[in-house]
């Protein structure tokens, strides 16, 4: 894409009232626009980001065979009310508003009730189960602070998946397989090494439920992790008993901050007992549905992948993610090196490498602060002395040595680098 | 993709409450669920249909040169404030709430303050204009009725356009190139020959608004149509002025009903006026930007597509929006017609053709009459007697002819039918 013809404009300083380091970064490079406290816009660049970690997410949500489809953001009173989660005093993050007629209305801050409410109408023998589904949906929690960027909105995206079984043995399955499903993608998109799986408080269902937790100092966690076992245990259920439960020795335990990047849980039988979601099996008897409910906030996953790799120059994004692979300046305008920047935007993009091409004449100072602000992980550099020097010049984001290389060799090594 | 592990069950009956065919055809399909008047989830096969049709229109506006981003649900009220439509008796559509310290928000139902505002941060120069950016963004709005299921909801999915330009005429050629885009889009989805350009009105700036109005029965709006002409009236601008000053003949027009699926919209300076957003033009002098800004109703135009293909059987829809291409029943469970049918399955989907294969089953009844219910362009059928006459039956949906082909015939066939 050609810089001069993508909305994107990058600021020397960000707003000042912004205190979290992932919206100053995301803010600076012309990812995101903020329009009140923990409510952002996402520009041409943030969009492309969000629809990377979309789908990595996607395709490991359709291999388990989940289908995807999307609920609403209006949601009826009476819903919640069969649950006891309308009261704000019971659910303290609603944005409530009314009909013109006055009936009162929720603004989706979670889907649980409206989804499972909705089987109903799918799900009645045992040859309607299992059934999984997901969304990629905008929340709305009324936080009463947000002052940590993206990886804590009142508006976000999440990614919420859902599983209907007949019984204890079958949803097991299903939440064994989302767990890997999650250690899958949070390995994609580059958070592997430092994101752990957390015992963290269940329910009335389940004693726990499991968070994915990502260290980092600026995570909102404490968990204590065992690097060995690479497992942790969150704060909120570290006691004795749990360890010994675990198996866990207390003096191998490190204490660290984290974000939660995802979570799972097991709700039983209970929301479908509330919300009357049975089921005939093989003998006609009705039998209640089991109900698991698995998270992934897209949004703050951008977030805490911004902060994680981030240096002092910028953003750092891992390939995956990456909104485009190669910022490509050019320096100068003589004709010969406007030519081979053209072809190297070309052949690249040619062979599948997206290119941010800087068109815009601006001075090689202002093109090299811009490409190691926004990030990409490589940055092509096209001058009269590269050319004379025998090529073009290619260097990693995050890394001091370039190397002069002619176009078919960098076209051979981004093409393999960039791959999807 | 199997039906069996597609979640998507079927109805024979729509809701009661249900008045619009729209609606009523797409719940039995199993495309949408209701979750209150005007506001309806999009199940998977709902989902593919809205990003087919995404997908065209992301194509045209990435051709004219814009940028794709993704505004906020929540919306500041200071900023409609000062264009004077925060008050419910200017716009009497608003969903509004508040955050937990008494602050109120808006919900978005439309999105021209906040992006234009959002842009006094990005536009200062003439070297920043033209800027062209769009989203497809989910909208409120706080209707008194909403009876025509998803062709005027409270919640719905709207691609919404800005053009930002420095002077008239840039302003005019934009506007003249979303016109042709429009049309280009209303032909793809299927609706180009029942579509209108038609003159409504417009604001402080211009006499007229453009609608894009596709005829139809159930449309909320009168319009005069010039079928020569291929252009139309609006009947709120409907005038023997206007029709003078149009050229238009009153005795050739034709009264219709129609479903406005498009506007277009000049702004001039008004809003940049209003919200402070000035470029500094060659010589340094501020100027005010013109705004334009583009409509299209994504689930809107989605609800006019089913009803207007729609037959007494079902759904029929266009190629291009079509969530899958062929519907693939299987009839019997004989080992020779279960591998012929999964061998029509793999090499359909090796050579790019969508095909949503029937593998329940169920008996034939049920299989036609949901074939013609989801309303695939094709249905392929693969039974004992198929194989025995020399192959696989296919048939187009809307036509009674069926002829039986080999598979490699059918592969061919419909691989160049079903190209993208």
């Amino acid at each position: 894409m050609r810089r001069s013809q993508l909305f994107l404009k990058t600021r020397h300083q960000a707003p000042a009232d912004e205190e979290a380091k992932n919206a100053q970064l995301l803010t600076k490079a012309g990812y995101i626009h903020k329009e009140m406290a923990g409510v952002y816009a996402y520009l041409p660049l943030g969009l492309m980001v969000l629809d990377n970690i979309k789908q990595i997410v996607r395709e490991e949500m359709n291999s388990l065979g989940a289908s995807e489809l999307i609920m609403t953001n209006l949601q009826a009173k009476e819903l919640w009310e069969r649950t006891d989660r309308w009261d704000d005093k019971k659910v303290d993050v609603w944005f409530k508003s009314h009909l013109q007629n006055g009936t009162e209305v929720g603004l989706a801050w979670s889907h649980e009730e409206p989804i499972t409410a909705m089987m109903t109408n799918y799900i009645s023998s045992y040859r309607d189960l299992p059934a999984m589904v997901y969304q990629f949906q905008t929340k709305l929690r009324n936080e009463l602070r947000a002052k940590s960027g993206i990886m804590r909105g009142r508006e976000f995206v999440m990614k919420d998946l859902y599983s209907y079984t007949p019984d204890q043995a079958a949803h097991d399955k299903i939440y064994n397989d989302v767990t890997k499903a999650y250690l899958r993608i949070f390995d994609k998109v580059g958070l592997g090494d430092s994101t752990y799986v957390t015992f963290a408080s269940g329910g009335a269902f389940t004693q726990f439920s499991h968070e994915f937790q990502t260290i980092t100092e600026v995570g909102e966690d404490t968990i204590y992790l065992d690097e060995e076992k690479k497992m942790a245990v969150n704060e909120e259920v570290y006691t004795d008993q749990v360890l010994d439960q675990l198996n866990l020795d207390k003096s191998k335990l490190e204490k660290v901050q984290a974000a939660e990047v995802g979570n799972i849980f097991s709700f039983g039988t209970t929301k479908s007992d509330q919300l009357g979601l049975h089921f005939g099996d093989e003998k006609g008897e009705p039998k209640p549905v089991y109900l698991g409910s698995y998270g992934i906030g897209i949004t703050r996953l951008m977030g805490v992948i911004a902060e994680h790799f981030a240096d002092e120059r910028g953003l750092k994004w891992p390939v995956n993610v990456a909104p485009m692979h190669v910022y490509l300046c050019r320096l100068g305008d003589e004709p010969e090196v406007i030519k081979a920047a053209d072809e190297a935007y070309e052949k690249l993009q040619e062979s599948g490498v997206k290119v941010l091409y800087d068109d815009r004449n601006v001075r090689p100072g202002e093109q090299f602060a811009d490409a190691d602000l926004i990030g990409l992980p490589y940055r092509l550099v096209v001058s009269q002395k590269s050319l004379e020097a025998g090529g073009l010049e290619l260097k990693e984001r995050g890394q001091e040595a370039a190397h002069i290389s002619e176009l078919s060799a960098v076209v051979q090594t981004l093409g393999k680098a960039c791959q999807a």
